[in-house]
């Protein structure tokens, strides 16, 4: 299959859902809602709402039937982006090529853009115009799922353990607890509730979040690698800016060539969480191996 | 009815709940989980998860059933509480009589512990392991109600708007907008909520709705009153605030007879929103009354 095709594919079937499902900018009060959607469509890769779709399909299920979940993915994924971005966190001011939220809109709005976004997320999850026909105990358990791996014990848990331990020590457990939750929560979520919407079974439903939780981390140890590797211009924010700030990295703790093995290795694993599936997990299978090659 | 021992009840009952169900502060990370409870124990009136109970009642419903819906009400309110005080907002160093979370924590724990609390609150009413014999369907309309009132057309609306007005000449339709959502959204919905859940007609959710829409407004203009008048040691909070930061203000705009008698009016009509419910309504009576008396 070819994997660009396909993305492109799924990036517009997204882009025009969350372009339809998103109050305008020219809506009341339009400041917030300006920000909500600088940020939103800023070019971002939508890694987590195709693997929602990708993971519907591998159940035999379909992808309009799990958009709006996976729109919600994103609209989390944009919120933590937006407030990660702060200066009272990490302090960028660049994302993508782009000047970031705040330094657009000012502190305040970009706060309560991603307080709004985060809110939109959950409000998209449970409209009654939407996935009629689906089984709402089921959106209630996908609901669950995408705010337990959103909460603190999940993403804002990671975030949270990012920040503490900077400028200290690096330590192999925290590093991995920093990545597997700040990015692996969430990429799990996106890819158990693809299966649980799309139908499918329990044991389904549980590898394919075992496989999205291997992908978050490989994928998470792969930007550490392209913030030290990659160039300026390709990632669209400042590289080497990890190290800067004194951050517990992959490379920075194991090494260069020990963390490309352990992203490979990971990469493996996922792929393996596959091995119940048929050939409609192809895409889910070429995602993976696609984390590898990435170079922004 | 004694509405003093009412609310002692049911404040028992809310924060037994809200310290079963929300993560203790020997959860990992314990740095936000410390700070998600800091703010959230720090002797709040209960005033939206209480009209949740109160309103459940009113449509014959179980208090405990709304629990959670309830519990979900404070989550969302003490989230806005930590996010508006922070220095790019409100820059409050006090609240309730206590240093504010930023203070205690650091900004970066702060926007960290809101998010966590309103992700929370969202997972709170989707949880698979509560409110099992309630029908599925009416907890996703509820959800979707509690989302809207939060979000971007709702309370986090509201804020945008208070913060662009500052120091901006007042104009009474703009002044009504923020009190409306930043305020009486919130409020609006921990009334339907209650009704809806509890069982009530889709009569009786409107009437409740907008009994909390007008409760929320009568509310935010005796806060204002407050604010002009009220003892700093009594509020817990630093007064006379709005006028020195040039914020919009009903006493400011109308002065302060008039805005009291616009509040007397909203309570009035707020209470006729009752006349079709039974002595089951008399708390949200009371409640509507206390309104006007309240010192903080």
């Amino acid at each position: 299959m070819d994997l660009k095709k396909y993305f492109e594919r799924r990036r517009r079937q997204i882009d025009g859902a969350l372009d339809r499902w998103v109050a305008g900018e020219e809506e009341f009060p339009p400041r917030v809602h300006k920000a909500m959607r600088y940020s939103l469509f800023a070019g971002g890769k939508r890694l987590r709402p195709i693997l929602t779709l990708a993971a519907a399909e591998a159940v035999g299920g379909k992808a309009t039937q799990v958009l709006p979940f996976a729109c919600a993915l994103e609209l989390i994924h944009t919120y933590s982006l937006i407030h990660d971005d702060l200066p009272a966190m990490d302090d960028d001011e660049l994302r993508r090529g782009r000047p970031t939220s705040h330094m657009v809109f000012g502190e305040a709005v970009a706060i309560l853009a991603g307080d709004a976004l985060l809110t939109e997320a959950f409000r998209l999850m449970a409209r009654p115009d939407l996935m009629k026909n689906l089984p709402s105990r089921r959106r209630l358990a996908a609901i669950h799922t995408v705010a337990l791996s959103a909460g603190s014990q999940g993403m804002v848990g990671g975030q949270v353990m990012d920040m503490a331990s900077e400028g200290k020590e690096s330590k192999p457990d925290i590093l991995e607890y920093i990545h597997t939750h700040k990015t692996g929560a969430l990429i799990g979520a996106a890819a158990a509730v693809g299966a649980l919407i799309g139908g499918g079974s329990r044991r389904e439903v549980r590898a394919l979040e075992e496989y999205g939780h291997k992908v978050g981390l490989a994928f998470q140890i792969m930007d550490d690698l392209l913030d030290v590797q990659g160039e300026e211009t390709q990632m669209g924010k400042t590289v080497g800016k990890d190290q800067a700030r004194g951050k517990a990295t992959y490379p920075g703790l194991f090494g260069i060539e020990a963390s490309r093995g352990k992203a490979k290795g990971l990469v493996q694993e996922a792929v393996a969480c596959l091995d119940p599936f048929d050939r409609r997990a192809n895409p889910l299978r070429e995602i993976a191996r696609y984390i590898l090659q990435r170079k922004k």
